[in-house]
């Protein structure tokens, strides 16, 4: 297990217009809150999106999963926790988990891949993200 | 004024997604459905998004507006009737009517400009424009 | 002219997943950023979503516009000032004006109703509401 | 395994407000095509949003998955395989696939549960449900 742990943590506020007519946040819009966790971390620490694009990648997601625990509401003032989980292969993983107060609402993970400019999978670790992973010291 | 009126209408169904706490379509939805019948039109006439990045030309909307008579409710079918509204200068004006049966559920108008390969404003009609207006008996 | 003008101004900064194929900013999300706005105002004015509940009113948008003077990109940082536009007849209009530092991105209205707890349109202005207008120096 | 399989198939297109920076669907939106995958089946075998609502339940859902293995960009025409999952417990498995010709482009999953109208979680199958496996042949 890595000595070093990425973290950052947020905090947002249900819009009225995420909400569904259950009258609680539609679930779709969760993988919104985690893209703005994950932006968070990833600008603090210097792989953001536009990060990347400077090294010429992009890394789009290719797998995210949600799970809820307790609903949110329109009003709602919550905090989304994002952490960095290193991984050996060319690839980004994050988890989530979304607090309102000290309970827990719902957890999350996401994965991206790195494309390279003629948007071609990249399958091994691209020299810029090593060196930032020794940096942050990761690896 | 012209002679011919280039028109679509297209049936659509509200999502679930599309509504909001108070169970109707949230407001900022409707330019969505503006979009549908836009891009209907401008597909079945060859002025879509793609023919005009074809042509070197992306057609950002720059003015919007939407007046609503009636709310639309998660299952209801409705139809967007879109009408291209010939101008001199170089935009594009569609104008919008959302019918829920026979009833008039709201209107819109929208307005794109014509910008370059260098993302500068053209100030006049390029002419594949010209050609496609005088093509459609608008000119 | 009224002597006192409600207005708030909030900072928020464009999200990944509301920029469109044109990495601008897609024109119907800048009616989140007027609801961000109006809420920021509503709240501090006790005149919110949720307090409309309590007084049994639900206070739909039956209109609203957008003119886009420079677009938004993933990544800006803006400012929403919102402004409550006083008006006789039972309605809330609200104005909108969004700078990127000194410059003017965009400007825009909405226009409000109120639905009685039966769903029908109300006329003239419930009691509530013209105690607060009074409370708030508007008439 | 049950010898019925209860499973349906509806073509989308995407939108351009539904894509992103990368040209490509923003992968948040493909659950509102799982959505619309998942309404298309349940219309069609009588245990919607409104006919569960109609029998006092409400199906939020409560965990979701997606794996992306190639991209839809603006124009796409799509179709989304909808299979209803049989379980014991008292829950609703929904899974999806999503191809572009015969090319498979992501897979999903959705979970949701039972909550009856006072929004208690049900952990029994309520005896409607039951009745409708039983007409289906899924029990």
């Amino acid at each position: 297990m890595s000595p070093t742990t990425l973290k950052s943590r947020i905090q947002l506020k249900v819009r009225f217009n995420e909400c569904d007519p259950l009258q609680i946040v539609w679930h779709g819009n969760y993988l919104k809150y985690f893209e703005d966790g994950r932006e968070a971390l990833c600008i603090k620490h210097g792989i953001s999106y536009l990060d990347m694009k400077q090294h010429g990648f992009a890394t789009p997601i290719v797998k995210s999963s949600c799970e809820h625990k307790l609903p949110l509401q329109y009003g709602d003032t919550f905090e989304v926790e994002t952490c960095f989980q290193p991984a050996d292969s060319a690839k980004l993983v994050f988890t989530y988990k979304i607090f309102k107060g000290d309970k827990l609402v719902c957890v999350g993970e996401t994965t991206q891949v790195f494309l390279n400019e003629s948007k071609e999978l990249v399958l091994i670790n691209p020299p810029f993200f090593l060196d930032w992973k020794k940096k942050m010291g990761l690896i």
